[in-house]
């Protein structure tokens, strides 16, 4: 990917449509991404995701380090085959986990103090770190088998140079929102560093340039840092900007972050939101520039049977409520997903209760649909310049 | 269901090739059942089923009669429609369940005592007995949540009636191998008796007839027994017999039931055999005139990862073995599922390693179709008069 384009703007919001040209196909932003973490989306196929309308995926660095080996996908012809689908694909540079096995897992936080962590269960409180930073890379004992593995910047380039993903991403330092001032400031200067190198590796190891490298803003909560970082990564050439690490106490300093980020973005590069965007902060990160992010919790809210459903509270139907044990109705009228089309709630309640593997394929397929589908009407109304009306209508 | 043709038979087998006529379609036998005991085919949507090539599945009446119920089934227009399946479909009658929760369970026993149970995992050994047998019916401790709940040959009925699935079983008393002949006998006569008032059962409720009802043959190991429960059940006029119960201690013992049974029940009508059919048992039992079988085995070892391929010991590749980690082939050459055209050895492994969802759906997709397609081989060499030769090709 070396082409971005960013077609429309609307007065009043600065959400924006734009088409994301990649090896394996345009992504029409602004985008969901899907997570399949160990390089699948928890349950379904890729003809599922092709079916739903899923336009890009992103697989995780480390983990895919850890199990199976870069290596061992390289062998077998790249990420891509290894796992079936030929649409675009990114590749997380395993900064998050940095967060997530260090600082989060000590403090029982995720990415927003008030909220879980956007990967996986809520931490453990009071877990041991299993992470140790220098400025050289980061140290992980693994979460598979307590082995020490250490990723530096030029590593985890390399790695995902082996993966083969359309999109990669440098790999950073992302803070806790517990961290202070202080710390902030020193890990942001470290991942100004690693970007460095990171950029450094990219253009050793990339010279016809098939992959699209993405740095990472960082600097928490605060102001100047978020400032001092977003024109620093975006001074230096990466082919997009994600926004990564801590982002404050609340939904509304994330709003600020990316208030105080996007404007000193290079226009015409995508801006990736990093592991955020609930149904609920969709219109948000959107109304402020945002053209992909990526968010695991509509698979993981399917798979614990909270399903999205416009009307309901939070965009969430509790599929194991009784209320719905003889409801013959789908689970949102006139949805055109598998799911919707061919069972009732009634049946979508008896497998989660009888804890049917069905459960979870349908429910993911509902979720990634509705949220496939939002984005689409998103990116419509941003074209006929009525995004503000839509956001109206559908938050209130 | 009210027609059944037998069409070809070979010399020097009883195999024979035949068509099942339902309200919901054809099934040619011989067939393989797929096993749908909570209404859903453990992972796999019905799209699945009908893209493999499944033609006919049952689900269980005990287990559907705890949860949801056959009356909010009803009330939900049937479990055809409940859980999305169009075609073929049967209902089992809960007296597996007599044995399983009953003396399997006490005893540690399958119905062949050398081997576990078909359905769900090997049996507690020792557990208390969740079953008590009178000369009226059957008193469950139910699974779930220890309520107790009592079935009758006519309730039986009643339920089947409600799920309304195309093929329906009269309930039996399932005996363990390890029973002696004074039990088997008088629990075969138990179950004559109760074929009898599920039949006037039948006749009552079932005017028009529309679902076909199957009776059940017991008597253990004990040549007499099968061969006066086989002349019973045989002369009822029920729509097609089922063998069910002890098949002794051994696959021999097995083989034995049926060629002392199969000769004595009408030609014209369809052969049934209960809970028997891994690959290695299905030139045997078709050999011996057996038109229908339902087996668990195919969909429980895909979730074991146990893959059906041949050429392997008992055709069983276990896809977890270190040997196929970097192996880029798919599980079996030339073989068309969904799972052979698009991922290799290496990626299903990884998948079974890392426990994603994923694994479970692509290998019993795979099972099944390699069930399905042997059976179809099958048919095929029947009606060419050339069963013994694919057998021999088969098993050497």
């Amino acid at each position: 990917m070396k082409s971005f384009r960013a077609l429309h703007q609307e007065k009043n919001t600065s959400a924006r449509v734009g088409v994301l040209q990649t090896p394996h196909g345009i992504v029409e932003t602004p985008a969901f991404i899907a997570v399949a973490t160990q390089a699948s989306v928890k349950s379904l196929t890729p003809r599922d995701l092709e079916e739903i309308g899923v336009q890009i995926i992103i697989a995780n660095s480390y983990h895919l380090h850890l199990r199976p080996g870069e290596d061992l996908i390289f062998e077998l012809g790249g990420l891509h085959k290894f796992m079936g689908w030929s649409g675009p694909l990114m590749t997380d540079s395993g900064g998050f986990q940095v967060f997530s096995l260090g600082a989060g897992m000590e403090q029982g936080v995720g990415k927003i103090a008030s909220i879980f962590p956007e990967e996986g269960r809520p931490l453990p409180r009071g877990e041991k770190s299993r992470v140790r930073i220098d400025e050289d890379g980061v140290e992980f004992r693994s979460h598979l088998d307590g082995s020490i593995l250490r990723l530096t910047p030029e590593k985890v380039i390399e790695i995902q140079a082996k993966l083969g993903a359309d999109i990669i991403l440098t790999l950073d330092e992302c803070t806790s929102p517990l961290h202070d001032y202080e710390y902030t400031k020193e890990a942001m200067g470290r991942t100004h560093r690693w970007a460095l190198r990171a950029f450094k590796k990219y253009a050793e190891i990339q010279r016809d340039s098939k992959q699209a490298l993405f740095g990472i803003v960082q600097g928490g909560a605060y102001r100047d840092l978020r400032e001092e970082s977003a024109k620093f990564i975006g001074s230096l050439g990466f082919d997009g900007i994600a926004i990564g690490g801590s982002l404050g106490r609340s939904k509304r300093e994330m709003h600020d972050v990316l208030e105080w980020t996007i404007p000193l973005l290079p226009e015409e590069k995508p801006r990736h939101l990093l592991g955020i965007g609930e149904v609920e902060d969709v219109f948000e990160i959107v109304g402020r520039g945002v053209d992909l992010f990526d968010c695991a919790a509509p698979t993981r809210m399917a798979r614990n049977g909270a399903l999205l459903v416009k009307g309901e509270e939070k965009f969430r139907l509790n599929i194991c409520n009784s209320r719905y044990k003889d409801d013959p109705r789908p689970l949102e009228e006139g949805c055109k997903c598998y799911t919707c089309r061919n069972f009732s709630r009634a049946y979508l309640r008896h497998l989660f209760l009888a804890k049917e593997l069905l459960a979870y394929k349908l429910a993911t397929i509902h979720n990634l649909h509705f949220v496939v589908s939002l984005m689409k009407e998103v990116r419509e109304a941003i074209r006929d310049r009525r995004f503000l009306e839509l956001k109206e209508r559908w938050m209130g």
